[in-house]
């Protein structure tokens, strides 16, 4: 690559992500209209890592990197499609899928920002930072208020159960304890207002 | 408030945003398949601040100011509307419809959270400092590519003529000079392929 490469591949990447628009998930909007996609859940999931920053664990919380993180952790789907958080038979091979969709897409980037990002996915994959912790509560966190303002429209589709909601969302309690205990009063809220089967 | 209400204030800011996937832009998708709507323009903004944040203006760019400001631009749009770049009628009353909306929305939030999102949205519209510029500069290029990708869909709808677009993203070569030398060369291929009228 010379520099002159550098910034044609930097748009290339750019152009290239504009799929993420097309890739929708098993999250109804909150008015119910339709299924959201993943650029709108990556933009809502950046709001709210800014906005709930002091809920975090941990007291350094690099925001910039939980950011980068959430801002690309979804842009394998557009390779490797939406793997539906219920669904156990489609995560059986999801972690291969979304590997070679990682090899593709980040090496559309110059070679130093291709690393880059794949360290920050790998990263946000491995929920062992507190950055990554408090990135996989948010990414818990958010569908769980689509869910609960639909009156639990995908949950109620899925056939999906309390136990299972709890189990889904418990890593949120080591990113963000008072993130997870509003979690915990919404789950048990929508089982007592029948959104959510026990 | 009390310190109890902070997270349901928080909480319910976050909910009332989601409105932003549902207000239309006048730019279509890279596969022509329908318009873009602000959230999904707001994610792609932030993935652009990113990318491309070596070419802004400046030595010391807070990245993580470009990001809020990017996230939040559009935000007043769920109450104003989208006000199309090259619509000179809507403009005229544009300033007021859009700091009603930042009045009603950001004051769900948190005072210090209100004040804080206010002075980012401020901060931007002045286009003063060196994030605003930069993240200006990427409010222009973004629509660009997506025009320029599409074959000038949007301008050729709107009879838009490449003065127009010249004037219009004048504003990036202040945040971004080698990105606004690209987008001119975009511009300039347009009018020569076709997709832009002189």
């Amino acid at each position: 690559m010379t520099e002159n490469d550098r910034l044609p591949r930097q748009i290339e990447f750019l152009v290239e992500i504009d799929k993420l628009k097309q890739v929708y998930r098993q999250t109804w909007l909150m008015d119910q209209s339709r299924l959201e996609n993943d650029a709108e859940h990556s933009w809502h999931l950046a709001v709210l890592a800014v906005v709930l920053a002091e809920y975090a664990a941990g007291p350094d919380l690099d925001l910039v990197k939980v950011l980068k993180m959430v801002l690309i952790h979804d842009l394998v789907e557009i390779d490797a499609g939406d793997t539906y958080a219920y669904d156990t038979d489609s995560q059986r091979d999801q972690a291969q899928r979304e590997r070679k969709a990682a090899d593709r897409l980040f090496h559309i980037l110059p070679p130093d920002q291709a690393a880059e990002f794949r360290a920050y996915w790998d990263e946000f994959d491995a929920r062992e930072t507190p950055e990554a912790c408090y990135a996989a509560a948010l990414d818990r966190l958010q569908p769980l208020l689509h869910n609960y303002h639909t009156q639990g429209k995908a949950w109620r589709e899925h056939g999906i159960t309390s136990d299972r909601v709890f189990e889904r969302n418990s890593p949120a309690a080591d990113g963000a304890p008072v993130l997870w205990q509003y979690a915990e009063g919404l789950i048990r809220d929508a089982v007592e207002k029948g959104y959510l089967a026990k």
